[in-house]
């Protein structure tokens, strides 16, 4: 039998994956890996720390290099050459030197793309100035480690996640740091009142922040760039740094007649295969089915990556016996100074743009047991479906423990589990690591109570505008961050105070977190009121810097 | 309508978390806490840690007093009480007060019995020397405290969590520990592989640790006490802490006709409904269907109580409509020093005992990226079906983000989910977080790689004694830590020196964390050889102090 030859576009997350369990799955099988780049197998997620100095050693970047592929894995890996057409008829593959440009082809029996996205970088007027950097590979790091040394000052463009993480990193090196963000939040995966936390510490830590700004275009001003804001602001700089997000290289696969979905994606099935025989499409380039909302979504993730690599490879020396990908529900997570924040699966604006109907609610709860020195607040905001309780989706920030609640919720939402799950799930508690009911059971508790109308709710102070507030937390808190048209009552004076409220008309609740109000709404709704709870409490509601 | 008569006995856990749920279905509902001692709504879980100073304040441990519990949820409060009879034919519970012995009889229309369980106190020669204590609540705690200044050494009989933490607060204070335990193992929940990195942190600690070794009985030595230990060591200590369990309080409900578990617990539903109509149990007295083995489980935790709590106020309210208890499964964390271990679902020995069948694979990976500073080793162990790959059990150790995975893994549990879920778990990754693949997936692709055949694996190195075993570490980590009888060929090398190994018996491989072995295994399967890969790696195999 002739041994199988597998080649594979790309060598870094999704590629060298694919190639490794290639080979525990066949000691015989041809397997090489092209790469543009000089390097495979590195840690794009570390790039901005080594920028930073958090990692020190650009060495640990490297994962594997070509021969250590080569020895281990017993790989042809090709670098510097890129794949410049793909003809799935003949079952070949272009290949054009970067050094020289001379080109070559090489044949396959079975191909797997995984060429990755790379960093958009929109037709401005000024684009082209030399002092304007993006961030994909170990080259681009090198670059920007060295222009940041020479600098005091950076403009970042994007508040997504790399650019969040290039914001801390720089201001660790003590750079003055400007952030711009189209969008009137940052993380704009995440829906806006979670991130606000996030928006106080970059101001605190001394990012200047614009939100809801667009870049009109770069002008040059003595060798230094300048960003010219759509708001008329120029950001006189020493250097930009473009992280507006990323566009899948679908140029190969798109040229060779294979299905691309409405954003430039290669389309996969489950085993990660493309409409073109014997092609595959893993990690950034592809998007695969929807687990959650139906149809084809494209996560550009490291986690997905390795996997569908895996699962590509599994198909091909398994076929429909191989493990399907289950689909990826965007957990994502960065830390912004002291703190964090994440989701997993749906935000409200994808469900609103998906068209679909949806329940919310957001509760505090500690990070570990609130008697236990060290215990921060965890915000954590669910969305389910009101047709099952099906959890569609939760989002947190805080500081200590946001990672734990994402990844139980990412489980939880890969289990299909509902709300009634999340109120007798069993975490593991001692006193340093949680409490006897963790915020994710508080979640639990507050989602079936409202779908129960035990828990009457609106979502903010805004929705009860111009009727009667009763806040009920101890008078030196109300009158600390004081409610606007509030009566201060608080909650052990309720029972004793009910005939100062009227009760022919609504009457809203507030506190700080949202658990007293719940608190007096049921004491109020048990005695006849139209009570209802205002969900996120005072909290969340004042204005501060950065919100 | 005459307003419904809750009586509680029990004023913490499960009891006030009964009635506070209770007070929100109902302003009208008479509640009442029958509690023995002086104090309500205390942690119990934070005890050890005021005892050695790690929670200063005395008075966060006290969540509620007997008046707030009036103020904010109108509860009769009645303290230093005790519950001595119940008669569900009369719905009357008879009362004495713990002062001045006094009776009194108090009916109920729903009774709810959270009595707890107390410290063993086996009858033992000696056993009522006073300076042999236990810990149970806040009268227990300052008279330990107290006791533990007096003295400069303690032992602490029985490693359970509580043992644990005592001995460890106790280090904490300088006090010269020794921690002694009848089975030849520390947290006998876990399985004893998994706690001896624990073991080694004792004894790095400073604790003397004496495991297999049971207690015949103390002496007096100059108003000191002794503990004579089954070895025929004798332990001259300031004072002895005993922590080898609990046992329920369920003498009221035995001597009312209740039905009982075979260890004396009270059997319940899952709306935590007794034999009695109108009795309800909840905590550490009760035993509740067992969700993952069958048949019913007692788990003397604090989320179970509160939730359990939670689900009898709601019976009493809703009926049948009430969400019912799920089952506990036991999720239980502790921290030792710098280390952490814990549990979610049924260790291998509570398998063995209820006859089940079951898969194990134990794997090794990095709290968070392996190239950010700080990432710390996890070890996890998973347990499943062999007839439909159900999880039905995870332990870890390590440090940091042990806790993360005992949740996730508590959360995969609770869905039934099996060994193919794990592998597409998508967590949260970023580098301080996690790393793409988290060593959950890890266990998924372990697991699963054994069921496919692709991992052919004993469980340690005993288990290829007097075979070939092949050390595929690097030169200086094998001769490091040596493996007796092993050859050594690093990976790299490996199938360039495929002739030294012998094709027609079965050959071991081996490393470190059983990560290289699996892929060196792979490579000589692929190439014909009955490779078995010995899981748990040279790690876990040289015996060091503790072991
Ligand atoms: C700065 C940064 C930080 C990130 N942080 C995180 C994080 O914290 N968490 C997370 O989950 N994800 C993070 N990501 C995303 C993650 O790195 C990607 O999702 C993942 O690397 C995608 O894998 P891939 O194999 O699809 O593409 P890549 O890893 O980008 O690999 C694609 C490779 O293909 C090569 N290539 C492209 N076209 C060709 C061609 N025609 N011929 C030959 N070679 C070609 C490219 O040179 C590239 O090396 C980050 C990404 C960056 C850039
Ligand atoms: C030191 C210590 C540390 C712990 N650490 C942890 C931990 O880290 N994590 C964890 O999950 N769990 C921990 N636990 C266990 C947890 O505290 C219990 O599971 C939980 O408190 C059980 O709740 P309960 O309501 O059943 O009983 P309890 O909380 O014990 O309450 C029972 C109450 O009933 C009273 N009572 C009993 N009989 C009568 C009667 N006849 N009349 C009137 N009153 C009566 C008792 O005085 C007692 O106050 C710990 C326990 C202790 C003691
Ligand atoms: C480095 C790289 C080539 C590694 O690929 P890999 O060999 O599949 O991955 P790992 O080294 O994690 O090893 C995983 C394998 O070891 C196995 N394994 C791990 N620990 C094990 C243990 N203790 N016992 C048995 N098997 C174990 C797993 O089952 C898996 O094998 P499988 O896929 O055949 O099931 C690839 O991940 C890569 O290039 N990464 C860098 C780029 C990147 O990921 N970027 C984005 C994030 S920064
Ligand atoms: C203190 C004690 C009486 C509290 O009982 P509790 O009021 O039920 O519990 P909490 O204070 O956590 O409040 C939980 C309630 O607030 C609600 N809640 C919490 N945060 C909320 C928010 N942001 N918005 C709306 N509701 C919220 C929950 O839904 C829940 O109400 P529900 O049960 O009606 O659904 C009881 O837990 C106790 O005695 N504990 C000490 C003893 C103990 O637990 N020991 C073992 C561990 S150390």
């Amino acid at each position: 039998m002739k041994a199988i030859r597998i080649v594979i576009i790309g060598g870094v997350a999704g590629g060298a994956s694919a190639a490794a369990r290639a080979r525990r799955h066949s000691e015989s099988a041809r397997i090489t890996v092209i790469e543009r780049g000089p390097d495979v197998s590195f840690a794009n997620c570390g790039l901005p720390y080594h920028i930073g100095g958090e990692i020190e050693d650009r060495g640990e970047l490297a994962l594997q290099t070509p021969e250590s592929l080569r020895q281990l894995l017993n790989l042809e890996v090709i670098t510097l050459t890129e794949a410049i057409a793909i003809d799935p008829q003949a079952r070949q593959v272009t290949l054009r030197s970067v050094a020289d440009g001379s080109e070559s082809v090489i044949g396959y029996d079975e191909l797997i793309l995984s060429p990755g996205a790379s960093p958009l970088r929109p037709p401005l007027p000024g684009i082209d100035h030399d002092k304007i950097l993006t961030l994909r590979n170990l080259q681009d790091m090198d670059r920007i480690k060295a222009e940041v040394e020479k600098v005091d000052s950076v403009a970042v463009i994007g508040a997504g996640f790399i650019g969040l993480e290039m914001a801390e990193q720089l201001i660790r090196l003590g750079k003055k740091v400007s952030l711009v963000e189209l969008l009137p939040q940052v993380l704009p995966q995440l829906d806006a009142e979670v991130v606000r936390p996030l928006q106080r510490e970059l101001v605190a830590q001394g990012v200047e922040l614009f939100l809801g700004d667009g870049i009109d275009g770069f002008e040059d001003r003595n060798g230094r760039p300048a960003a010219l804001l759509k708001s008329g602001r120029v950001l006189e700089t020493g250097l930009v740094l473009l992280s507006i997000g990323v566009r899948p290289e679908s140029t190969l696969g798109r040229e060779a007649g294979i299905e691309l979905g409405p954003r430039g994606h290669i389309r996969v099935d489950a085993y990660q295969r493309t409409s073109a025989p014997h092609v595959y499409a893993v990690g950034d380039v592809c998007e695969s089915p929807d687990p959650l909302l139906g149809g084809h979504v494209a996560i550009a993730l490291g986690g997905p990556a390795n996997r569908q690599g895996r699962t590509a490879a599994d198909h091909i020396f398994l076929g429909e016996r191989a493990l399907p990908f289950r689909g990826s529900i965007g957990t994502s997570i960065v830390r912004v100074f002291g703190k964090t924040a994440g989701i997993a699966g749906a935000s409200e604006r994808r469900l609103q743009t998906a068209g679909l109907p949806y329940r919310t609610v957001t509760v505090n709860g500690p990070s570990h047991a609130s008697y236990f020195p060290g215990a921060e607040t965890i915000t954590l905001k669910l969305l389910w479906s009101p047709e099952d309780g099906r959890v569609l989706g939760a989002q947190a920030v805080g500081g200590e423990g946001v990672d734990k609640r994402l990844d139980v919720m990412a489980t939880a939402i890969h289990g299909r589990m509902t709300i009634d799950d999340l109120v007798h799930l069993e975490f593991a508690y001692a006193p340093p690591f949680n409490s006897a009911k963790d915020v994710i059971n508080t979640a639990g508790f507050a989602a079936t109570n409202l779908r129960d109308g035990l828990l009457v709710a609106v979502d903010s102070l805004a929705d009860a505008e111009g009727q009667p507030i009763i806040d009920v937390r101890p008078p030196a808190s109300a009158a600390a961050l004081p409610v606007p048209g509030a009566v201060n009552i608080p909650l052990p004076a309720l029972r004793s105070r009910l005939e100062e409220i009227d009760k022919s008309r609504p009457v809203f609740t507030v506190c700080q977190m949202g658990k007293t109000s719940y608190f007096a709404a049921r004491i109020l709704a048990n005695h006849g009121y139209d009570a209802r709870s205002i969900l996120g409490g005072a909290h969340h509601q004042a204005p501060r810097e950065g919100d």
